[in-house]
């Protein structure tokens, strides 16, 4: 590894600064026996009332976002990735015209043409296994996996070890030197997830780097890059330019429109190739619909809303057409073997998802579960990293069966949900019903979370709705965090209290998921700087706030001792509080009479 | 009871239809033997692409929200009330200037004084108790009963039974005429709560009485009035008039005004005869603190955020102020009295909630429920309704004891929590970390939700924050409802799913619990009439549309039994299908070669 420091925010040009408000800061923390350090956000606090210091709070992050979408960033860890030897340069594929579709065929070019630093294509040398999983299985710790466990805080034999059993994956491609490692696994904080891309109808280039950036600005663990329009490779090679987070990608999308969207004409080999592409741009991940099998289609026949992952559908229409097996079951060991060249993780695909609560849990879905699990070991035969994808909608009542059955079937590989929906009724709030089974399956052991956005079912995403979807799936992420017991997980709840109690609105702001709009929304009833320093606001007035006669009580009756003392029960309260505060019954002896 | 229709939407002026989209429409199921019609919305839908016919959706609904505010609803229960022949006017108390404030009483009026028609004050006459429990206890069904059963679509001896046991409540004062009767129990569909009211520093009149109206189009159950600023009294006249449905208050808050907002000099005989000013306007339900006993003040003194609770800060201060028991449980017998001759319900107010995740179950608020219990027990002893209110701020894994240690304490009385919040670190999106909490702990029983907003913790919610705070609890409650098991409610998911799956657009918009919302995203990206019509959108263009792929599938190959021939597993499928969907383990007799 080299001995200079390895990450540096200064060695690419950036934009701007991006932090989300001017009481963050980027800071660092430093393992200098490694040469590693690791990007935090310093979130800086007032002093309290009675003068206390309240040292700034540390919070997770990426560095990245803030890149010159033309330059991309620093491609910082390729040092880590030569310097294990087991990599090579190689006669690569490359980009070829066509990649980009038949509008830039015609056109000569893409519509807007990467010129910025692309890294050289490699891949594993001959006989080696350049996976994450692969060196955890050797019993070898990578700068990678002290990375996330920095940014965990967390011992890195515990990264190891969940690597290592298939529990946990890192998702980083040798060619995807620009992104900062993080993990996902049930034994690390919650990951989210964020949907971008283009479609035939709408959308540009700069528009889904400015999508990325924003989204990773806002906290976006991952992203997956769903354009199904023109420009294809050309768009996510600006997007794995500019990431600072893994990159994920559904192939066949690309490959069924290099065969001008008829499914039928879909092949191995087109999309064999086209695997090979977008290994060789950076993809960390890939969502490959390899369980929907020819026997299951037609249990999806008489549901309410048939097949709705649009991979699932054209693998299932391919499968009917030719009276044949999916072709990505039978080439999965293929698959394997090109993904562990690269370090890239599945994503196996839940094709046959319900798309409604009235198919929720139905045999489709599980018969499908039940090849993933199949797949999952394949993998990891292959010492290749896998996640599992998981619904989708499903009524509350019935969502931990789906953790808990993929987690048992497939011994523990991460479980990537998209939301579930808990109703289908609100079209234009499934941030919300999302957000609501996204907490409920991620408390009970879902790895990641894929954001739904408040467009979802009506149209795509602009700029606005990604925030929304991030932070909607920050707070479901944060919510099973403290839920399933993560050790640091309330820090950050308990700080904005006491920052809340204490009426330091400052505080409060900058220690929400989103200071901009708490912030706005306090000003639009009371605009003037000092009421930013007022110790009531506009919801009661100054007579009617609970928290400032709460903290009037204990400014004049002190400790909860002496507040026991003027009511008259010291002894009990005392005696009470010495118990750990167990409740007890209303004693009359001590209480008013009751009639 | 009167022979003629007891209510009518015609009777009254109205403004304006208020409906949602013009896809609904009022309608109303009738129950002639009893001269009772109950509103609902009728959703008009669209035939499915094979002709079938698809009819009306019947959703639950109010139909008062469009009066005319100078005018007010018609009192169109006061034939039902007046024939049980219990109740006598009397000289009442009536309306002083004083109860407007200070401001008012300079200049002689309130700032903009009701004119419009006003019941005249009723009460039980001697002897005679007039709640909707009494009579359910005493075997008799009311035609409130018969009108709450054909809107929850049950057996009306389903609700006497409920409302015998405590076990639910119908919260209606006897001069609050122009209400439409529902019921809070978790035996029937969850419900919600909109908070409104102003303060000291903001909003008029004529904005709250808009915000009820918007609360109710958008579906709140009830509302609370927890105006704090000028003119209490009258702008509560104001909203009665216009509410069709329940209207709860802190009078607290009041009796708070009319000592100049010094709590030390609050007395029994002011907060007394607050009471009594608002039972004779027909406030429906009252948050009564009874329950911070001066004994458990100290237990909130070493807490994060203290006493978040309005009502339970200005107890705890009086308590430890005069040495005294708080005099709402000193007094809770008389107060029961009071609440019978109106039918006032209580909601038993948790002063002691906890106002942050750190402060969640603790000795305070636990110690705060055992008494609540208690007091329960005594109203039921004067045949007054009872609610018992809950937090607040809970993490997720501790929600559910909340309600069940209230069910089991409380024998059932209905449980009204306000959220609760998952995590405390999003302020702007509160509307979110609480519908999460709030979801989980309707699940588990809890019969009504107050509704929290955007603006929660940072300023007064405007018309749009209500809207969206409404919508957010409805989501919450509904998918309650469905983890509940509740008979009917996946009946609008599925008419939702399958109009998605038909691409009937205008029937996905007008299904939706915000029609407008839905279609203004949709037509963002896709604004053209045809788009409606168009079998895609505009997230995945044509080629990519996963349903109308599925669709292609089912129009090509068929039935279930047709697609599983082709797959040549006809009799593997069939038998599947005969088990009724239980999942297969994969055969590797009919299955592809696993290498």
């Amino acid at each position: 590894m080299s001995e200079s420091t390895p990450f540096s925010a200064e060695s690419a040009p950036r934009a701007e600064s991006l932090e989300q408000h001017d009481s963050h800061r980027l800071g660092w923390i430093e393992d200098s026996q490694h040469a590693i350090r690791v990007p935090i956000t310093e979130i800086h606090q007032e002093d309290s009332p009675d003068g206390t210091a309240n040292p700034p709070f540390r919070a997770y992050r990426t560095v990245g976002p803030g890149s010159v979408p033309e330059v991309g960033l620093d491609p910082w860890r390729t040092p880590w990735i030569e310097q294990r030897e087991d990599t090579e340069v190689y006669g690569a594929r490359g980009h070829k015209l066509a990649d980009d579709g038949r509008t830039a065929v015609r056109r000569g070019a893409p519509s807007q043409q990467w010129q910025g630093r692309k890294p050289v294509p490699r891949r594993a040398k001959p006989g080696r296994t350049v996976t994450q999983m692969h060196y955890a299985r050797q019993g070898v710790i990578t700068p990678e996996m002290r990375f996330v466990a920095m940014r965990e805080q967390c011992d890195v034999e515990l990264v190891r070890s969940e690597l290592a059993a298939g529990r946990a994956i890192i998702p980083l491609n040798v060619n995807h030197p620009e992104s900062e490692p993080m993990i996902i696994g049930k034994e690390f904080l919650v990951k989210i997830n964020a949907n971008i891309g283009n479609s035939a109808v709408s959308s540009s280039i700069a528009e889904e780097v400015s999508k990325l950036q924003w989204a990773a600005t806002w906290g976006a663990d991952t992203l997956m890059d769903l354009s199904t329009g023109n420009d294809i490779h050309t768009t996510r090679e600006w997007i794995l330019r500019n990431a600072p987070i893994p990159i994920g990608t559904v192939p066949i999308y690309q490959a069924l429109e290099k065969v001008d969207g008829d499914a039928n004409a879909l092949t191995w080999e087109i999309y064999r190739d086209t695997v090979i592409e977008q290994c060789e741009q950076g993809v960390d991940y890939m969502t490959v619909h390899a369980g929907v099998l020819l026997r299951y289609v037609p249990l999806s026949a008489d549901r309410v809303t048939g097949i709705v992952s649009r991979g699932g559908s054209i693998m299932a229409g391919w499968c009917l057409a030719h009276h044949q097996e999916n072709f990505l079951y039978t080439h999965f060991d293929e698959l394997c073997e090109i993904f562990a060249a690269y370090d890239v993780a599945f994503s196996l695909g839940d094709g046959l998802r319900p798309g409604s609560i009235a198919d929720a849990n139905d045999a489709a879905q599980f018969a499908e579960l039940d090849t993933l699990a199949e797949l999952t070991r394949r993998a990891w035969e292959h010492d290749v990293q896998v996640m599992v994808e998981g619904p989708g909608h499903i009524p509350l009542h019935k969502v931990r069966e789906n953790v808990d059955r993929q987690q048992e079937l497939c011994e523990g590989a991460p479980f990537y949900t998209l939301g579930p929906l808990a109703t289908d009724i609100a079209p234009g709030y499934d941030h919300i019903t999302s957000a609501i089974g996204a907490t409920e399956i991620a408390r009970h052991g879902t790895a990641m979370l894929c954001y739904v956005t408040p467009k979802e079912h009506l149209g795509l995403p602009n700029r606005d709705d990604v925030k929304t979807g991030v932070v909607t799936y920050k707070i479901a992420a944060h919510a099973a965090d403290i839920a399933k017991g993560h050790p640091a997980a309330t820090e950050r709840d308990d700080a904005l209290s006491k920052a809340r109690f204490e009426f330091r609105w400052k505080d409060q702001f900058a220690l929400g998921l989103d200071p901009v709009t708490a912030q706005e929304f306090h000003d639009e009833t009371l605009p003037a700087e000092p009421a930013k320093t007022a110790h009531f606001c506009s919801m009661c007035g100054p007579k009617f706030c609970s928290m400032r006669i709460s903290q009037d009580i204990r400014d004049t009756y002190g400790s909860a001792e002496a507040q026991a003392a003027i009511a008259g029960m010291q002894e009990k309260s005392r005696e009470f509080m010495e118990k750990g505060g167990q409740v007890y019954l209303p004693d009359p002896s001590v209480g008013p009479p009751t009639s």
